[in-house]
């Protein structure tokens, strides 16, 4: 009857008044719309302290196509990108670059441990080709947390520019252009801002960008021809998605009464403590050891036990009202339980009591 | 106090059921998200009586991104396109093709004819290097209907292929697989279907669409790729805009209910003549001769008057309640007044009534 849970990495369960926004229609050419865009773009820039260097570039589609064009418009064609690899997304980072047909190599610090900055100056010390460094903020596909304050120094002692995809992070963990150098962060509307999805947006050094016309592969993907026309216009280059944009504005709006990125850390902090002792309750344990485990969302063994089937269990769950999400790890069979969206502890202890339930109809719990 | 009419080539005003559809939230990896998605893209299939021939391939973003899809993941790199242009789509899809490093070649026919499918048939026998031609259904700069059927004749005669960007006709003007030689139509949720933006989609032959793997020349706009993970796992490649897509199901719905394409074309087609009949009764002109003029959109010839001035004509439009679109001719002052969105023959009235006033307003009119 209700809608479930939605305890993944994203698309959220965003809260009724961000839903209602969407029932208006908005012109794109017009100026009561232009106004909206800038004021969520201001918005988002503050959220990085990213003052007169920084400006937002929003696009439509999804976060990788956010990704793309970021890389796609900042890398110079003759620029060559080291990608900081621990999960799906870094792959999926290095994997667009090749496609875009840009020189790209790897520095895969496999799926279990975090970014280590001592091995990341070694390999910028040893080639003198790279130019930027891209790197997961939070690695979705574990939920490890890189430690970008260290990785940001090391890639700016060595004179490369840094990319940081903070997909899942921004808005809830700390990233501040006061404290960290970085050319450009990446985002979307549908992670921790609690927005609907349907936009990414990167927050990016005007000088760098200004710089980059004619670098971009791809027309739609142009970072640097979007913001032009958006300086020059006030609307987005191509057809917003105007339902979606007005959404992350009440979303936004929502986000400050709560009391900004503080009270969202802390909501998702206890949020994720509250899951990993009720999981710990029932036997079960996150794959990551809490220094490196961000409060995004839980890798969670599965119960090594000859009735367990995650497809099983997933709908057990779901027909509790609670939408889990499949892990993502090669040699360890894992399922993912998120910590964000509009919940809290109330939802979280739903989901495990559902997990509970779950386990106990499936015969691998009493 | 209510929302503006939207009388432009979209976003436009869609219904309150349609936007309604939005206050729910899916996830994405979710099998009930599956089947809307599976639903959504027979019924777009349909449209164009696909049969077992065409598949639908969504992708995020704007109409554009859908339109590079298509031709980056179509053309092979060493392929050429073609294309057919009278107006702004028709050189922005030369644009996209250049940017990604394709050979293009442009037919011109200016701003105010529709293409000329003899000389279309000069042009092919003239250069083998062609491969594909690219058209535009409906040039919404000015409102041109171009000869689809006469065009896709000379490109099969040619042995060519056709790409046919339909993005504001699809749904309301004909366009059947049966009677037509194409490709690709390309189109999107908020047009003559009536959803909210944030997504398109490419209706493609699925014998031309397995040849194209490796083609694109971005992993975002990879068409090929988007279509053999949906197909295996029933799922966007990346996160979709869940309730743009939720949306645009609702509206097809409607659609349906309304009788389908003939009556949505007969709508439109009622909204254009009582447009058109009602601005000739203020003494303005409509920029096309009526056997070229779509349904769609009416390019109207500004008023000759030392008074007229764009901008504020607008503003008074507005304030009373209806959002216009301004005019795209190089050479010529025009304005443009939509047919399409969830509006009939009162509304239309509307609009006439608020232009009448704001002509009167500023003395450029008794």
């Amino acid at each position: 009857m209700r809608d479930p849970l939605l305890l993944t990495p994203g698309p959220l369960t965003t809260t009724l008044a961000t839903k209602m926004a969407m029932l208006n229609d908005w012109g794109s050419w017009d100026s009561s719309f232009n106004a909206l865009t800038a004021s969520v773009c201001q918005r988002l820039v503050d959220l990085v302290d990213g003052g007169e260097d920084f400006v937002c570039v929003p696009l439509q589609g999804s976060g990788t196509f956010a990704v793309e064009a970021a890389i796609g418009t900042l890398l110079p064609r003759d620029g060559k990108l080291l990608v900081l690899a621990n999960g799906a997304y870094g792959k999926r980072m290095a994997r667009l670059t090749e496609v875009m047909g840009r020189a790209v190599s790897v520095l895969d610090f496999g799926e279990t441990s975090p970014v280590d900055p001592v091995r990341v100056a070694t390999r910028l010390a040893a080639d003198p080709q790279i130019t930027h460094v891209g790197v997961i903020h939070c690695e979705t596909s574990t939920g490890i947390l890189n430690p970008l304050e260290a990785i940001a120094e090391v890639v700016a002692l060595a004179g490369r520019r840094l990319i940081i995809d903070a997909m899942s992070a921004l808005g809830a963990l700390p990233l501040s252009a006061r404290e960290i150098a970085f050319d450009a962060v990446i985002a979307s509307s549908n992670k921790c801002l609690e927005g609907v999805p349907g936009m990414g947006f990167v927050l990016v050094r005007q000088r760098s960008l200004a710089l980059a016309q004619g670098n971009a592969h791809s027309l739609s993907l142009d970072l640097h021809d979007q913001w032009r026309y958006l300086q020059q216009t006030g609307q987005w280059r191509y057809t917003p998605p105007t339902h979606v944009v007005a959404a992350l504005a009440s979303a936004l709006d929502q986000y400050q009464a709560e009391g900004g990125r503080p009270a969202r850390f802390a909501r998702y902090s206890s949020n994720c403590a509250a899951l990993i002792e009720g999981l710990h309750g029932l036997g079960l344990r996150p794959f990551l050891p809490a220094a490196i485990q961000a409060p995004i969302i839980v890798t969670v063994q599965a119960p090594e036990h000859a009735n367990w089937q995650f497809g099983e269990f997933y709908q057990r769950v779901k027909a509790q009202g609670v939408v889990l999400y499949p892990g993502k790890l090669t040699e360890l069979e894992t399922f993912r339980v998120g910590c964000i969206g509009a919940i809290g502890k109330a939802e979280i202890q739903m989901a495990v009591d559902a997990i509970a339930r779950a386990l106990t109809e499936m015969r691998i719990r009493a």
